[in-house]
């Protein structure tokens, strides 16, 4: 062995421990459930290892609250990196918000009725939901919008996204309802009873999408459904996040089938039942990465790799223009 | 319903047929195996029945036979997309290549010998490949790199290889041989029985990992194993791509064992031997996207990744930064 060799081996020192501790530590107190970011996260500490140094942020503008409009959340960070702009709107958060000019303020309701006492809100309402998700993108097409990439945040909005999905698969309800952020296997079987209660209570009908929105949806939920809608119409492609975009897109599809073909399912979540709804719409997800956080982190991550796609279908040369013979030997590159 | 969500929904139209075969046609003439890149060529074809119209390329500059460095090769759009710089080095190409500013010239010999007679190289030649590697990263290093990911073009070198992953992994040689490009089972069973004269003729030892380089390697799996080292050495992420860079892996991990935890592993390829490979180095690849083009490809989305990985850890704000209270209520999101 050479002296550049053995020296460039001895040179190989251990991970920095410290740098990992930190970078874990910092992963626990950033604004998302814990470990919601999946192999991101480990990712991460594997490279606050090799670097040595904790990656440390420079301060940054931060608003209370207001995390997602000050750019700090989890989607912003990768929205950034993809070139994706983010859209922030409330489609009935249950509290009163102070105006933002990042803000879209299209509140259907302040929050959703109890659908284990009867329908979480009316017709009207449910309709106003979807076509609100229909206008944000007709006139965020009139600005020059290219793709969708779909995402939310909603407290307990898996509990309304399984109840969609037992009714839209037929599928028994424990069987597609998981931990969310994290409860319990009590919480779980209260989470359960919770939804085949409003199953048993509503009785919706898979055939009539829209009433199943309504007597178990979510305002965020029929946003999605029009925000899909609206972009298929478009010829745009729909990227779909987790479990919730998912739900939405049961509904949407049973409205129009052929938007199936205008979706692409960014990544398989660790939620329960995400893969058997992609099933049912016979999607294939692109990614499996553990993720779990939500607000589009996966689907503007399908941003980048639909764009790789696309870039490579475009610009990549044809054998003929770089003079490579197709009629080469048998190979095994 | 009211008119606009019908509307909307009238307007979604079937995908575009004809843009999906003209961009089917055109993923087959591209300068790549045929289906090579896995699931990225299915989400072209998606997206350009989505869009309607056929994603066809602006003129490209093209050299012949040059298309690495005109350009135009898979890797050359996906390193653009994700900012990577490429260094294309002919480790010993067989046949004599006109000089081009970009091209590193560092042939250890024009092509390794027939490795199923003897020793494909001598232990110099070996560890000139390897400090070859060395060399390449370690000026990299001066011009201020801070991620390296491994790729390589190489007619064959999945046979070499295949040979290296049963020496290291002690696996038999049929359980770690594919099919490459797309070799048929009669060229398999060929490929096998080369792989296994080979080792016979050499009796590499797992425990003397230059020598199995020598003996059933390739220069450019050498030259991978020097950049891996260097990389370690300089504590700079590792991103691996496919089987070949595997293989070369394996070799480096051996020479050095602590390297291991500087790697990551970009995907799981569709080669036979590469989920067996990486299993035994201890790694979880990000991605399983069915790629087997290799030249980077897989490795360059990893960047990507890795970057994300090490943005959300930097740039996210903490709940104390937002304002946002870690004592929520229970909830499932």
């Amino acid at each position: 062995m050479t002296k550049l060799l053995s020296n460039t081996i001895e040179m190989i020192k251990p991970l920095d421990k410290k740098a990992m501790a930190e970078a874990r530590a910092r992963q626990d107190i950033l604004t998302k459930p814990q470990g919601s970011l999946g192999r991101l996260e480990e990712l991460s500490v594997q490279l606050a290892g090799v670097q040595g140094v904790s990656a440390y942020p420079q301060q940054v503008t931060t608003q209370m609250v207001y995390n997602f409009l000050g750019g700090g959340a989890g989607i912003n960070v990768i929205a950034r990196q993809v070139g994706a702009r983010i859209i922030v709107v409330d489609m009935g958060v249950a509290s009163e918000l102070k105006p933002h000019p990042q803000l879209v303020s299209r509140k259907v309701a302040p929050g959703t009725r109890n659908m284990s006492l009867g329908p979480a809100m009316t017709a009207e309402q449910a309709i106003k939901a979807v076509e609100t998700g229909i206008e944000i993108v007709t006139a965020e097409v009139a600005k020059g919008l290219d793709i969708v990439a779909t995402g939310d945040m909603g407290i307990g909005n898996t509990t309304a996204s399984s109840a969609i999905c037992a009714v839209m698969t037929g599928r028994p309800v424990a069987e597609v309802s998981g931990r969310g952020t994290g409860i319990d296997d009590k919480q779980l079987a209260h989470k359960v009873a919770v939804v085949n209660k409003a199953l048993a209570v509503n009785r919706p009908d898979s055939k009539q999408p829209l009433a199943v929105l309504a007597k178990v949806g979510g305002f965020e939920i029929g946003g999605l459904v029009g925000v899909m809608l609206a972009a298929a119409a478009h010829r745009l492609p729909v990227v779909i996040d987790g479990f919730i975009s998912g739900a939405a897109a049961l509904i949407a599809v049973e409205l129009s089938p052929g938007l199936r073909n205008f979706l692409i399912a960014a990544h398989v979540s660790a939620e329960a039942g995400h893969r058997l709804l992609l099933n049912h719409l016979g999607l294939k997800p692109l990614l499996d990465l553990d993720l779990r956080l939500g607000e589009g982190t996966g689907a503007a991550l399908g941003i980048f790799l639909s764009e790789t796609a696309a870039r490579v279908l475009a610009e990549m040369s044809t054998f003929a223009e770089a003079g490579v013979s197709t009629k080469s030997e048998p190979c095994n590159r």
